[in-house]
This record gives C-alpha cells, structure tokens and sequence, in this order.
C-alpha cells in the first residue's frame, strides 16, 4: 500500500506545509482535517493539492449527529469533501446526547442523521465512509462502536455508504475477521496508528505504527483480501506526546516504518 | 436487588473491616479480592464471612492464561473460592502474552487454560465465571472482550462455566440486549459502578453508580428478564480517586444510590 497522511498527524502544520511535506517525503496521499481546510481556504487548497498530485484519501470528518446543527454542518462537509475531490467523507456517530444516558436513542440519531444527509452526499458523488470509533469513545465521541454496527447501516443505507477501517479502533474486536471479510469492497478508507502500552488517554495517545501491539500487517492483509483496493494507508495519529515532537521528522521516521510495521 | 460490597471499593481495608462495615451498613452481600482474603487468612475469614451471615457472590479473580504460572494460581484460586463458600470463581483473560502481538493466540490461551482448570473447578462445585473486561484493557488486562465471546467460550466449555457481567464492560455494546438474552441464567454475576465523562485512566477512574452516563436500571431490567436469579447487585469501583476518600462514607453513598441507580 501507499501512504497517506492524514493532517491531525501533523497538528502544528498548516494544510500548505502538510502538502509541502508529502512532496519532499515523497508521500503520494492526504486525508485533511476541515479545521485545516477552512484555514487554507476550501478553493485554494483543491487546487494546491491538486497541482501536487495527490490522492485525497478522505475528508476528516462529518457525523456527530447527536450534537446541535448537526445536518446543516455535514452538509458543508459534504460539499468541502467534493470540492478537494475526496474520496470519502468520514463520517463519525458522536457521543449520547447532551445529558442523556440513552443510547439505544443516540444510535437512532445516527442512523436518522445518516438518512438525511444521504441523498446530498450521493448527489455530490460523496461516499459517507462510517468509522467505528473505539468503544471507550462511545459516551463523548461516537456510539458507532463496532464494524459490525457499520456495516448494519450500511446494510439499511445503502448506495453511497461504506465504512473507514481504523486499526487503532478495531483491532480488538473478536469478530472482526468476519466483519471486515463481510464489509469487502465496502472498505473505503484504511487507517493505521498503534496502540500503546501502557495508553494513558483515550484519545490523544496514540502510538505510530510499529510502537504498539497492534498486528498492522495481519489487518491489512484481510482488508485487501477482503477485497479494498484502495491501495492506501492513511496515518493518523493523534498524539500530545507526537504533537510535541518536530513534525518533519516524525514524518520521516513514519515513511520509514511504512515497509516493516504497515 | 440486594447489594454486594466489592473489596476493592474500598481498597484501604482489611476484610473484617469490611465485613464489619457490610453489618454497619446493612449490606447482605460481599465479593473478596484474592489478596485481602490472603492477607485475612482464608480459613478465619470464612468464619468471620459465615458468622456475619453474608453471602459471597464472588471472588476475585482467577484467569490471566496469558501470564506465567497460571494454571497454578487458578488452582488455588478454586480452592479459596471453595473455601469461603463463593457462589463463583471471576475469571479475566488476561492480556496479550508478553511481548507478543498474536492476539487470536493468546485468546486460544484463554480457551485452553479454561478447559485445563475446568475440571477442578466442578470437582470443587466453583463455577468459573468469564468476565469480559472494556475492549481498552484488550492489551494488557484482558483478551477477552465481550459477552458474546464470553458466551461463545461458555457454549464451547459447557457445565461449571458462566459468565459476570459488569456494566461498566458491557454497557457500550451494540449487540448487549441480544446477548444478555442469550446468556440467560448463566449470568452468575452482576457488578455495577459507572462510566465517568470524561474518563481520565483506562483502569482506576470508575464512578460509582448514578456519577456516569451508564443507564444501569436498563441493563439491570434486562439481565433479570434474561433469568438472573442471583438477587445481587455487586458494586465494585477501580477508582484513585474514591480510594482516596473516607471508606465509611464512601459506602454510605453507595447504599444511598441502591434504590435510585441502580
């Protein structure tokens, strides 16, 4: 596979000094945040990205349906996601609701947010890409837990949807050999970051691949068996510690594992 | 229900402290971790337990097959939990071998450890009870990661197994109703504390029932319909922050919540 960089690995760097970067490591994909986006200037970035020739892996990210405005914000989303000619816009569940324990309910609202926004996703050319979000995430982050749980939206849903597999989020799942051989071609994005021990938070902890326990290569060959050809891997690693080292060289000590731990 | 008090809530004590606070605090239940049981000694602490009229719904914990010498240490674990008259035997996975990433390996461990100690286990009437523990713990605390695996384990391994369910590991899954269901009076264990938002350690930083965003009553209403009979609700908090309160009133607001949150 090929790699993509996802721009929340290289918090520090505008979007401009994330495309400058993939060209001199010779990185031939990107995965923007919208915060980067918007900073750079939706416009302006496409063609930046365009003229350096790379692969726009996706958008990062819509959902979080169960928030306030939820559908007016993806469908901006949506409409960023084609304008950089991105191939998925990912798409996550958010947490329950303000103040609400009810889960069963903030599932429905994903799955009814999902259905709204749908019809304008598929006639942008977008594909919603559901990512399960690991399940520590599940009160303040996504109640979309599983792959399972994705792929049964997908199911329901339909044309247009498709699932970002993220190992970080995933890799423990007793059923997910299943899952991803089920998901197939419905596998639009690949995401790859490790999982630390000790990790010491739920979301801002992340190891770069190869730091970890997570089996990379194991995955990535049931994905591709599974049948995603894609052909990228998209890093994204959110992490203090790596936010707080020097980003060139954090790049670089990535494109350097990408042989042996992706 | 009634209430069990778990020794680790309040970790400051010995056991016949806590034995005296469950007659102080009118609670009819107790659940003893290994090393305070050890440190009480088992055969007085059986009496003092006995003398108290409490019922143990548990004893913590057996399992970690992953680890060194663990087929020994679950024998003595069956053998204290014969002891002191256990309803079961808490069985964790435990984490991924040392220094290895063979994470379907080490849950063929889980799985051969079980059938070794099993046979002991019904010979001494301890019926081995599977906890899944929160997919964040998969590393390093527990490959075995929800009560779907679990029940699958207990289909496979068959009498003198079942399962202990703990909201706080469970509560996130999207497919907890159906197999709540389906383990049926299996469940030989309820514990309760709470998700806290935000949750600040992946081990230590539990809630007491009513503090997080668990909807506890829910999962309790279904796990009686499924057939538990046990009658007991166990409260078990991992958290620095209660350990560092006065234990006294710390169960004091956990017999408060019994009737509201629980």
């Amino acid at each position: 596979m090929q790699l993509s960089l996802n721009t929340i690995t290289t918090k520090s760097w505008t979007l401009p000094q994330v495309i400058e970067a993939c060209a001199r490591h010779g990185i031939p994909g990107i995965s923007p945040w919208r915060d980067v986006l918007q900073a750079a200037g939706v416009e302006a970035a496409a063609r930046q990205i365009r003229d350096a020739g790379l692969t726009v892996t996706g958008l990062c990210r819509g959902g979080m349906f169960t928030q306030p405005n939820a559908i007016e914000d993806n469908r901006r989303a949506i409409a960023e996601a084609h304008a950089i000619g991105a191939r998925c816009l990912v798409v996550l569940g958010g947490g329950l609701a303000p103040g609400s324990k009810d889960l069963p309910g903030a599932r429905a609202m994903v799955r009814d947010g999902l259905a709204t926004i749908l019809p304008e996703a598929r006639a942008a050319g977008v594909t919603l890409a559901l990512e399960p979000l690991h399940p520590m995430t599940c009160a303040d982050r996504s109640v979309l837990s599983t792959l399972g749980q994705a792929l049964d939206l997908c199911d329901e849903l339909g044309e247009g949807t498709g699932v970002a597999l993220d190992v970080y989020h995933v890799w423990w799942d007793p059923d997910l050999a299943r899952q991803i051989a089920r998901a197939g071609q419905r596998i639009v994005a690949f995401h790859v970051c490790d999982w630390k021990v000790p990790t010491t938070d739920t979301v801002f902890d992340r190891g770069i691949p190869g730091e970890g326990v997570i089996d990379i290569p194991a995955i990535r060959r049931q994905v591709v068996a599974a049948g995603y050809s894609g052909g990228f891997a998209e890093v994204e690693v959110l992490s203090t510690r790596w936010w707080a080292h020097d980003p060139d060289d954090l790049v670089q000590q990535i494109t350097k594992r990408h042989a042996t731990a992706i």
